[in-house]
């Protein structure tokens, strides 16, 4: 397919008989059967006719269609996007992927502190209050787990392979201005984040990226905070893997050296190339998935939109390209602007299936040049016993002659 | 204040002792303590300490805190957003307003139908499925009542006052693909939107409009539509009145006129200069509401970070001024980035209230040039008698000596 063929405004080459199948023709008869009998067209009467009786009134909060089962799936530590389900970049809040270390805690915003101690010059003590009264910001931003892959075997969903990402608009107030706030030491070079949960999940994160883009954040998509993503405050850091976004958190420690804390030396790091251990990973390297058409789903030949999402824990997305041949050729896929920062961006590819057995992949290019790996790239640098931390491999499909859509084996380890 | 203090950089000019009062001092002694003892800092222990007993472990779907009551507070026909306790751009799904005519229908996706007719080559009945599979459009977009002003009393929050306009990331087809692959014929002037509700709502709309920004969308926040806001497919036409956006689609009819149904002779139009009729009035006006500080809030003197809203049905929000001195002098807002077309944004303004009663208002500007008018000018053009349609003043909060803040009577009609 030709790249001038990829774009929205040549939809129009779309064929209606192809794209439709038999729905088309019986419509034309319907509605051809119903101008001959001068009357209007109509939809056919039915005994459950929705436009025949009330339906209900206005709610105190909105519900989900009971005919809609969007679940994350949980595990006793974590649960998943179900990213096959979803559409556009923002996350529902409720399905924001968990990953807590001993449960949600129930807190009491009335009776939250946030201490901000160590190589300060004004110890101070903040409620929730307090936050709210600093100048506020808000961004859309994805938070992904660093532990965000698993394979094994052909029947494996987005959600399954990678549902530990999910995008929200963050609001609270930046980290930098509490540092000015509380004066924080020229010697201070790195801080502790202290989470309030049966936990105490603890991380060292160093002081520049407090002063950079880091946000006490206490609202999630216009609303506070959910429990499960650290309800009241969390710390939230653009970009960095999702544990150092300490949830629930309670204290700031100023200091001039990490603290080796168990979340940095027993996890949160990983094998490279010589077998030595990389420690302090916290960017998220640039990933992308096809998330549509992707197991479960089952496609029929013709034309297809391939979707999916692309995003970089270093700056924006430059560019996906799709390969619906197994990996031999690639095109430039759409992307839905706005184009942002540090965030899940939406990628479109039309594509014309012809009914053969192939492949589909994306690869995306994030601005600092970085290309999304191949899963031998990947074991190339670290080696086969690598853990499964910072794995962000092409990830392919297979689409079976009968439209089955099955995870690549070649992704398994 | 200057407009070179109104920037986030210079908070570090806020007074510790100013915002937060004692707590700074009471906590600078606990650390000091602390220290002295030779213990680390911590939080005082409690009976109820989250930190001594397991959390609650990752579920299907999250849930909202038990500590946050936010509701839509509804009347038979509406509900309104919260506007004065949410964060940001983004309304969660649940928390979107509601207008119905005659209640929600519970639809049956699988039974699901768009008929689309009249003037086209091919009158076609399109399924979800059919629908999902055309190339696909995402946008983030404010949708707003055109009966969204209310007033009479000072005890009014901006839900009450304008609580019908929220935003979401929408996605679906645009029309524009359904129409080429239809093909509307050029007599084609105009088509009627009809929704599957027990109130048959049908609008006429411009067939440019069609070409231009319409989506049929099926989803919202990333998960298909909520059934308020018209599962399973609803009209959604960026930056027009709220009930041209028709819920519960299942009817488009091309035509070369419009056919002047009830929503849009007994309803839906206003009284302009003269005494005559506006109809068709289907671009939303720019807006701007102070949500902080509003009613019920009570501020205390010292800095006051104004937050608020701003909108414009025919574009970009170009700026946003804000008024402290009850009108007399107007400052520049800060605007949150990115600055989306036909989109909520989010500005701020940093003040320091000297404790004097005063009144705060805002203004908006969008890139038509287009001013939001006073209360004054806008009975001006259309006389005392008129409707609430499109009535988008400015809106101007009372702060009281006490810090009490209410709505003002000059709103009011």
């Amino acid at each position: 397919m030709s790249e001038s063929e990829n774009q929205p405004d040549k939809s129009r080459k779309l064929s209606r008989r192809t794209l439709l199948g038999g729905a088309a023709t019986i419509a034309v008869a319907l509605v051809q059967t119903s101008f001959a009998k001068g009357v209007q067209i109509g939809i056919p009467e039915r005994a459950d006719d929705p436009t025949k009786r009330m339906g209900v009134p206005p709610g105190e909060v909105g519900t989900r269609s009971s005919f809609e089962k969007v679940v994350k799936k949980p595990s006793d530590i974590s649960s998943r996007t179900p990213l096959q389900d979803l559409h556009g970049t923002i996350t529902p809040s409720d399905l924001h992927f968990e990953r807590h270390h001993n449960g949600v805690p129930a807190l009491d915003p009335a009776k939250y502190e946030l201490t901000i101690h160590g190589l300060v010059d004004h110890p101070t003590v903040f409620s929730l209050a307090d936050l709210k009264r600093f100048p506020s910001v808000s961004r859309i931003a994805f938070l992904e787990c660093s532990g965000n892959f698993r394979t094994g075997k052909e029947t494996m969903t987005p959600q399954e392979i990678c549902g530990l990402t999910s995008q929200s608009e963050w609001t609270g107030v930046r980290l930098s201005t509490l540092f000015r706030e509380v004066g924080v030491k020229p010697a201070a070079s790195w801080f502790l984040a202290e989470g309030g949960d049966a936990a105490l999940m603890t991380r060292s994160i160093p002081v520049r990226k407090g002063w950079d883009d880091a946000i006490i954040a206490y609202a999630q998509n216009g609303e506070a905070l959910r429990p499960e993503q650290g309800y009241p405050v969390r710390l939230f850091l653009p970009g960095w893997e999702g544990n150092t976004s300490v949830k629930w958190l309670r204290r700031l420690e100023l200091g001039d050296a990490p603290w080796q804390t168990r979340e940095e030396t027993s996890k949160y790091t990983e094998v490279i190339k010589g077998g030595k251990i990389r420690q302090f990973s916290f960017d998220i390297d640039a990933r992308s998935i096809i998330t549509f058409p992707a197991y479960p789903a089952q496609v029929d030949r013709g034309w297809i939109e391939i979707r999916g999402l692309a995003w970089s824990g270093r700056g924006k997305v430059v560019q996906v390209e799709v390969s619906t041949d197994s990996g031999k050729n690639w095109q430039l896929a759409e992307l839905q602007e706005p184009i942002l920062d540090k965030a899940h961006v939406r990628f479109r590819y039309l594509w014309r299936w012809n009914g053969a057995e192939t492949e589909i992949m994306s690869r995306v290019t994030d601005e600092t040049g970085y290309v999304q790996p191949t899963f031998a790239q990947l074991i190339d640098a670290r080696g086969v016993d690598t853990g499964s931390y910072h794995f962000n491999p092409i990830t392919a499909w297979q689409i079976k002659p009968d439209g089955r859509v099955l995870n690549r084996p070649e992704n398994w380890r």
